[in-house]
């Protein structure tokens, strides 16, 4: 069967992007990435400081409302019928819900060949990426570490603490078919 | 019957993308926007160094290859699928074949409603705005700025060589239903 | 007298930055282009969060502290040493403070000479162009369309709300000797 | 004797500008941050594609024609004005010329405290880290890694292969007086 979608899930400032921007890079189609910061990009700039869109607290604290959620449930409708209509798609999302975010992809992408990717980093560790990075609120990358792997499952996690992203890119790459 | 989808079409710094955050401002409702940019932005960056990708000429020329269309077309589908879940969605795009790629809309969004909108700037007047952005390749505009509006038919045309980018939104917003 | 600095002084969103860009590809030699957004930029982050830095108000406002002032003495000093060094450079910069602004710089380059220009832009079109570039607070527009000019005396002005950025820039080089 | 000046080299994809950030972060005064990229952005983009100017090659080859060194020499002398006048300053450069650009920095700074830092990386890992950024051209990594601290002496050195920008940071900012 063949791999479709490639979901990868981890905290802010985990190095998901960077793995997406190896796998296009190194796997043999052209697969189309998307992910929640290019979701939040496409939502209008009001939402970003309204209650039912997405907050972004000083402490790093994320919530969405329940305009985000019904946003998000067509984007999301629309990544599955990209992949129904041939393209393969790398999605990167941080799934503040855990298990709950999981069951919504689980839930538009129905019968599509998903391989699901956890991407692992210690949390002091990404919190000091979140420091080399500078454009990112202190603090998101210590609270989300954990708590986006909970009840999850996956067909391979990678580290990036321990693994450069382009090695990351090359294990998930061997096991897409 | 409401407005689903909001598409502009007007040549490389024609002014759409302003027009789009403006329209974001003032529609009433959360829209996304999509566009040419997000999805070349998706693609592998290899694509940009492929006869079946998009090529940009150093004189300002753009072509794209038969792995660019199909590709295309799946993310027509997608977009397509997010505004029958609900979505209502603003794209940006350049046709670059005119009429056939309003039909390649057109066929991908079927009976979704659609305001058409052409995005109109005299050549010359692009061509500078082209020089004050100063992050595209000089010709782009000149050389878009009439032929991808040929056999395209609109709702309405704006023009931002005459109109601010607010005012062109708010006479685009005055027309959604 | 050869002039050896370009000062553009203009509220935000009044087009400074589009000018700067037109001015380096029309004058005939390389000139370098500095201002206040890439001192911003310069400055640690943890700048823009304190009281002695530069805060950024949700209504717009924008006050910057004694800290911010030392560094910013130390700067214009350096951009005075480029330009005897030979360099030609342009400026953008907001006079927040007015006319304190402009003697600032006066007191930095000393016997340099430097074109004065002042970059008006209506508020309400500024304003618009704000929203349309979808990244800035809204309110600075408005609130420093006019303050920012107040006993600024200039070589030249412009008046990017009814001229385009490239147009601007021709009669600005126009003026240097 | 104050540091007022921290000289950081090494490659392209070496993790400079993270470590940058760091400092930034950690130096418990305000440090101004500029480098080649900022220097870069602030020349005519005609400067990239001029013989004179700065040339990037398809195969991540780089090279410098005699008007970028000329600038260059006055952006030397006003970052030096800068420390002079009360900055504190860091600086992070490619030394593509070696010992030789190393001299240039020394000319203009004299008699200013320099804390000189090397920043290793294996070629192979910057290379990875090339292409999870995605947005530079492919070999510049490679061709840099070694060639840039040809005959360059140091106060310290980092090696961002084996340990994270943060800690490298703090190894620095032990060392600054």
């Amino acid at each position: 069967m063949t791999t479709q979608v490639i979901i990868l899930n981890g905290g802010s400032s985990s190095g998901k992007s960077g793995i997406v921007r190896c796998l296009q890079a190194v796997l043999p189609d052209a697969w189309l990435a998307f992910g929640c910061d290019s979701f939040v990009d496409a939502m209008p700039a009001k939402m970003q400081s309204s209650d039912g869109g997405i907050v972004f607290a000083a402490d790093g604290g994320v919530s969405v409302g329940a305009d985000f959620r019904v946003l998000e449930a067509a984007w999301m409708e629309g990544i599955a019928a990209m992949a129904r209509a041939g393209a393969r798609v790398i999605i990167d999302d941080v799934f503040l819900g855990g298990a709950a975010s999981q069951q919504r992809w689980q839930k538009a992408l129905g019968e599509v060949a998903v391989l699901w990717v956890g991407v692992r980093c210690a949390g002091a560790v990404a919190a000091g990426r979140e420091v080399a990075r500078g454009d990112r609120t202190q603090g998101m990358a210590a609270a989300q570490a954990d708590v986006v792997h909970e009840g999850v499952f996956y067909d391979l996690e990678v580290d990036t603490a321990r693994t450069e992203s382009l090695a990351c890119a090359r294990t998930i790459a061997a096991r897409v078919s």
